[in-house]
């Protein structure tokens, strides 16, 4: 995920084959799109209207948006095509600055026309005209579709995570789901690889620790299937030997930081997130509201001590990690210890229903922050052309995150899968997992 | 009406007689509960839920905030009545500090929940305890039904033109209603008094001036009649001769006053005014979007060069009364040149539909800006206890309007009524008659 | 003074007769311009460079002003004048918006160059000309003289105030200079108008009250000395019968309030001082730092509790009013009580020296708060030309205060003089009187 | 050099050997203190006493603070060493959280006392006491005194580039020196590694490519010499091949970028950066004044088309290498090849005089910008105790910059110094060299 979703398009890989396009495309968009129904299901009108923050947007504009980008990009040079609304550009596109002016970001939140029943009917009307042009599209605009199914999965984290700030907003602490929250069989990274042992000692946390070799690894996508453009080129990186945690910092162990002082000690903290904290008042994780309560799209719940800990900004973690006496991991360690795992086990979005965190697996469950800020691969090269405009555009300023998460639609994510947000945001079910030298 | 309609509770005078009270009230309550049911039938669920600015309230919330009223001052003292959600009082209620923490201002566009119905509900629920408790009740509590009645008009005329500021932030620019504006026939001042005579020249504008010979007048309340305390005490002034236009100014005067680059030229604006001008670059009233179009409740229409020019700042019409050559009339010159005429003739607001002012008359269609700082009158004290707890305590920078708009309530004005706005305020219907020295 | 002292002159009147230009102005300008060099004799170049606030200026920048006000309006024209560095009209001339781009106002403290020394140069070389000139000028450039005079003379009070607060920055809280303070006898108003008595009841703080009987007053400017054109025109008010204290707001009395929570309960706060309060963390007058102490232009010395209350804020003056069960005198009813008084009696500016207000007489000591908000009296119409470019300017949002201060040089105010500041600001040697109605 | 140089005592590293302190040390303090009071000499109090923006801090300031570093960790624990003013470390430091509340970094303007001379004597003072106990001092004071020294050739950096700023808001754009700037013979990298090589062919811009193979190689500060602890741990990193230009990016080269329109076309920018673009209407490098001149140490001088662009912002930088078709070079290619070159060869600072970059060498002249966000070394830990407090504490959101600039004392820098700032500052010497992919 990242910070503004428009960009996604410019990560479009060059298409791999033609036969997976012609074979699993049509499925996917039409799980694609029903689940983005199914998220929005239990929101009014106005639920899926307000923007409750700049970083955030509304429900009904991650419906529309998502839909725009099949209808601009495939549609429009469908023959007989009828667009919509022609002035649903407008509202929808917030991708390109080239394409002239689009209302701006931090007025999402005042469209309260068109309707969520409108927009609703764009939907139907843009899936309808998708299904009935798929057999007359070509390669490339197959490829388009595809892109646009994992585009959209990435506007349905979005879009549960913009919900559940905007009800953490309201007094009355709404529910979205009432509580079905799986505990999940945890896959940790330890089984996956031969040079990884797991060390026998207990540490202070009672956590185990995974020990890796490194040396010159590779890292980066490299596999046929789909992949945004920011996760390669594959390349080799030299590792020097370290270990992971087998599991993620839970809220037991976030409880002892808050108890020890960890808020109020600047000697576990970045400089600047030492300001944030001061400036912003922190003093626990974004929804821990309330005594041993936290918030999340099942309302106000008790804190589960064994759940790993979530809504933390980078800088929260990175004083944890101080504070522990460990650190965060590199991307690279990361994606090097999960190399050899199934990305698509572990808690991830299935279906729409109440998601709390509780897996300790690497995939799934909360993103992990990591110690690299988000630049590009060696040898990236922005791609050609209007789709290519703001390749690498987000690569300042920003930490990368890995693994996915309990709001993350399975199958989405991969080991490469780079996602970035600003040291300060916590709005994402974010994590961390520590890294230690050996 | 005011920056904060949540104080007005604080003005209730001292209750005149019973007999109006037991009289007119029951039907005053049954229509002023009506209209702002009409007002809000246009509006979406989402409508009803957004804040457009932090000056402005969600439709909803002043649904619901008026209905607090009632089941707060009234209710709660009547036997076996059930408050219709305990959780109500901390949403709706932002009236005392000194009754605890509230929902903050800025964030009343986070509540999408309750829903639009449900806060109807809230509405039928009280409408029908105060029915049935209406023969029971005192001459106290009557009269906090007539004060909420007072009250909820004012939120009527904050409804419309919070709403109307919520839609002209989006690029559809969506009309409440179709236009049905009426022309109606304009009530100037000069046929009121004796003292008062017409000019017979005709000033550079083709309008018209009555003159006023001045000296010790009454102004303030003095009536029978229900009023605000800020409306009181009753008191002499001295007025030097003066003269006032038979008519508003209107959107071919403030035309001209663009064309003559009246908003890029420093000699006619107060310093402050000028900050303004520069620091929000304003070039037209609120608006004036496009050529020759402005927007309103019945959407984007063309400008009636003779209507009224409205959506002014106190900066604005006073900038324009220099460029004139003129002034703007002091509160007590508006006041006495307003006296003997009838407060109830004039474009007001009497059953929803489009409006836009268009009748130049003393009453109604806009706002007058004055050149009064709204500031106690000579023995002006707060009353006691609760309800007093913020007498004139928005008695520092504003300034007074009088007269009322084609948004306001047929009805809730009157001569002595002193609304007041901060300076650079303009989404209220304000505009401007120009005044001068004899 | 004001807000922006660069536009006194626009407030300058006909010229009253030539007799007394020719017979005082050339005193008056030796003593002026001698007086302003000593109050800057303490300060090293960088005390005299830095400033503090947006709201002041630098001493240096004061010290250059007010002498290129002599070369703009009074050599340019005289033939031969060499301009001492033309320069300087950038940096010095912050008057006239129509004259094109100047050196911005936050940006005055950026002036390390030209030195202090230079500056003084720039003055030696300004004096001597007019010197040189002033038997060759006209009773026009006369007039301009003195009234750069009376500019200077707010300057040397801007002076004094802006430098105070620059030292109250420092930590080492240096002093301009030793204490010199003398405890002069005030100077009451009772014993001046017949119509005054003094109460002989004493109030719960020991205070007396001057009763007046109000009717219809005169007030503003009429006699034949200087004056600047907001104080006119002298016009009649009517007001009803009043009472003001003998003596001021003391120390004492303040610490009282504070004792009482005054500074947190909302009940004595304006809506918009209250925010204030809140916002900036208000719990004292402004220079009362640490235990019994306040810092001064002596340093930090105890505060003297029977001395009046000083560098408060309008919202502080009108909450302690509130407080007091009193209010604050409206600015017809000060000036009123103060006709027939010697405006040149009482703690004033005579020579460069420590000052803190110690008198609690109606003229000098502490600007006192009126009630009311700096509007134009009627018929006040802005001078034509350049020079009245901005009459009225600063006719917004602002409060008068009357009498002078310890810090204003003596001569320089009279009953009619019409001070003005935002309702926040409170860096000027300002306190109150408490009034009543009868 | 960093956001904030009092964060420097930290990464004091082991002390390598005693030989070299008792040998070098007395030599490099004298030299040290003595370019400091040279770097000063021009200024006035004044001067010297002002702050421009809030990054930047007042001569007085800097040559007071690096006085305070010896008194603080050298000379407290002298016996009989007198502290010169025991208020002076409430002012001048600014490093530990811990011992508690310091004067706030923006306010270091406000100071106008103590003086320049006061500051002068207290140099004196400790320069003195400093020779004085030298004798005495064991080794941990002999490698705290080294450790000033370098501390102070940092801040004699930054003194130089705030007072450049101070000047640069001063509308007569003062000089601090005569010009004098040496023509420097460059020194390129390309002599000094075997594996690389020249490229033939010249590019668009007429630069040449050295070319190299990239592989495992070593990074890192690894010499028995002074360096500051985020240098290390040596350590080997796995290059691509590469290519980087032989010169830097020149006035020229950059009036070409600008005159394409670069800075208005999105296509060139991060995200970031091209909101910093617009939000302050960034056009051209930061002393860009006026037609072909630029504002430095030496006043307005012509743009030297073939000197090195300097001042620039890492977005700047960025945007320019994407519109030429190339990159930023990493940290470790950078490093890797500058290894072999000596670091004192190349345009720094000697001794007071104008200066402007004007050679193309690795070393010297300008800060090159890098494309690697400034995070730690594999294995970094930050040192236990005090001194530790803040290890690693400026590690987000900055990015590297290597080589030093014409304003670094010469002999400060070596190939692994780590040079940082946020990707918007430009007041620093900084510039770009191209890089690209092989």
């Amino acid at each position: 995920m990242c910070h503004d979703k428009d960009a996604w398009l410019s990560y479009v890989k060059a298409v791999t084959s033609t036969a997976h396009l012609q074979r699993d495309t049509p499925e996917l968009f039409e799980r694609v799109r029903a689940l983005t129904l199914d998220l929005a299901e239990p929101l009014s009108d106005a639920d899926a209207t307000v923007q409750s923050m700049d970083d955030a947007s509304p429900a009904k504009w991650h419906l529309a948006h998502t839909t725009w980008f099949f209808e601009t990009f495939v549609l429009r040079d469908v023959p007989d095509y009828r667009v919509f609304d022609d002035r649903y550009a407008y509202l929808f596109n917030s991708y390109y600055e080239a394409e002239g002016p689009r209302h701006a970001r931090p007025r999402r939140g005042m469209l309260t026309r068109p309707s969520l029943d409108e927009v609703r009917a764009y939907r139907a009307h843009v899936d309808a005209a998708v299904g009935e042009a798929w057999p007359y599209l070509g390669d490339a605009a197959r490829a388009l579709v595809e892109l646009g199914c994992h585009h959209e999965q990435q506007h349905q984290e979005l879009l549960l995570t913009d919900v559940l700030h905007l009800f953490a907003q309201n007094p009355l602490k709404p529910a979205v789901w009432t509580r079905s929250t799986l505990r999940l069989t945890p896959t940790p990274f330890a089984s996956s690889a031969v040079e990884k042992r797991i060390s026998t000692a207990l540490d202070t946390n009672g956590a185990q620790w995974g020990e890796f070799e490194g040396g010159v690894v590779e890292v980066g996508h490299a596999a046929p299937r789909f992949s945004f453009d920011c996760e390669g080129p594959r390349h080799s990186v030299l590792l020097q030997p370290y270990a992971l945690a087998t599991r993620l910092v839970s809220n037991a162990d976030w409880s002892a930081f808050i108890a020890d002082g960890g808020y109020r000690d600047p000697r576990w903290w970045l400089s600047d997130g030492w300001a944030w904290v001061q400036r912003d008042g922190i003093e626990a994780p974004l929804y821990w509201i309330g005594e041993g309560k936290g918030f999340g799209l099942d309302g106000m719940q008790p804190l589960d001590p064994d759940a790993p800990v979530t809504h933390l900004s980078f800088f929260e973690a990175d004083a944890y990690a101080s504070w522990a006496g460990a650190r965060l991991p590199t991307e690279a360690e990361w994606e090097h210890a999960a190399a050899g795992l199934d990305a698509n086990q572990g808690q991830f979005l299935d279906t729409a229903g109440a998601v709390r965190p509780s897996d300790h697996g690497m995939f799934g469950s909360v993103w992990e922050w990591t110690g690299s800020a988000y630049r590009p691969y060696p040898g990236f090269r922005p791609a050609a052309g209007a789709v290519g405009e703001y390749n690498g555009k987000f690569m300042s300023g920003q930490f990368v995150l890995k693994g996915g998460s309990c709001a993350t639609p399975r199958g989405h994510v991969r080991a490469s899968y780079r996602n970035f947000f600003y040291p300060h945001q916590r709005w994402q079910f974010t994590g961390l997992r520590l890294a230690r030298d050996l």
